[in-house]
């Protein structure tokens, strides 16, 4: 059986398979090695999943039909949360501690699950609050942005303070995109999704990730023969396995 | 369990979760419904993998770790089998009445493990021979296609008419992409790998191959409650389940 990796979000993990997606490049990436699991809620914050976690990720022995545990999970939450509590997306605001405290009951829940599995946790983006007055999402009577840098901020913090206290891996994605000019633009389609160039910062943070906990195209086993490999006065020789 | 859709074929399902590819259209179609998942293999033809097909598609019981039965598996061979036995790629080819009994035990064995299953058969792409030559893989000294649209319609007739011995769908794409004009470039790369546009074709048909089986956004059930579906007075109430 192919190993699995899951990645575990919100709506910039559900769209992650678009064109250009960092999922879809993933999936590419290891295309004969790992299968990648799309596991993306739009619109989620941490409070829902965690009242669901056994049927996103279902356990239960042999007999509920448990595979075997998968290489890595990407938790990638905390652009809903972060919605700020008096503005129109208030019903997906989750107070900065709780943040905290959900993603911590996240990454244990899959530790005691799984616990050879790499957990790597992902920033919320920065936000692009022009972007976001100029594409909302619902009615915005006040015309004040709904997400703003500053509490994405914070949330990114609390995720990477959650990352240490666990010791696990993190993407600071919050800090990374805004080392890079323009990145309010460049990598934002609407002050908060991600366009083809922020999609590919993920895909290759992932990627360093993934390989500095040791799972990489080097390491990893190829399913079956690649046809570089196979002896073309004998192709069937391969095949004998 | 989300339900899986296999994608089985050479490299152009291999490859269809690059930038604008089949598969990653797929996936992001899917994405609160059904985990598609790659089985391609670049080069292959329908030899090679008919020798490996347990470790393809593993099963063996609950001890085996077997799950649940696949909603579909695409199968996508052909294009390698049409190699030509005199020209450089000679390697790959695989007798026409060979590739059709070889068709015809992939899809008995699939029947034969998931009766419930549904089985969708692709046909090889048309072949844009100038592009073969202008980009080839491997050395050429002839300096003729290794393939030619000629032998690519015979193997199309012939997976035609395994899926209609077998009973199940097909996808002729060989025929459907030359409706188009300027098929040659607009839909291939090399002559023979899919260009955006060309893995659009293939997504489109098998979209509308499955609605055909039963399989769409309209029939099935979703992953967790979509966020419009979210009371956003009471968000938790949706996941009292």
């Amino acid at each position: 059986m192919r190993p699995k990796i899951y990645l575990f979000g919100d709506s910039i993990t559900e769209e992650s398979f678009g064109d250009g997606g960092w999922g879809a490049s993933l999936a590419h990436h290891f295309s004969r090695t790992v299968d990648v699991v799309l596991r993306g809620y739009s619109g989620y914050n941490t409070r829902w999943p965690l009242k669901v976690l056994e049927r996103v990720f279902p356990g239960g022995g042999v007999e509920g039909g448990e595979e075997e545990p998968p290489l890595a999970v990407t938790i990638f939450f905390g652009a809903n949360d972060a919605c700020l509590p008096d503005r129109c997306s208030a019903f997906q605001h989750v107070p900065l501690d709780e943040y905290k405290q959900n993603l911590l009951s996240i990454v244990s829940f899959l530790k005691k699950r799984w616990p050879s599995t790499h957990i790597l946790l992902i920033t919320p983006p920065p936000i692009d609050e022009d972007g976001r007055l100029r594409f909302p999402y619902i009615d915005n009577p006040l015309n004040q942005p709904e997400r703003t840098n500053k509490a994405a901020g914070a949330y990114s913090e609390a995720c990477i303070s959650v990352a240490r206290e666990s010791g696990i891996p993190v993407i600071d994605l919050w800090t990374k995109m805004q080392q890079f000019p323009d990145w309010e633009k460049a990598f934002l389609r609407d002050g908060l999704h991600l366009c083809p160039r922020g999609n590919r910062v993920v895909f290759d943070e992932v990627v360093l990730k993934l390989k500095g906990e040791g799972l990489s195209l080097e390491t990893l086993p190829v399913d079956l023969p690649l046809i570089a490999d196979i002896d073309t006065k004998d192709p069937l020789k391969a095949f004998q396995m």
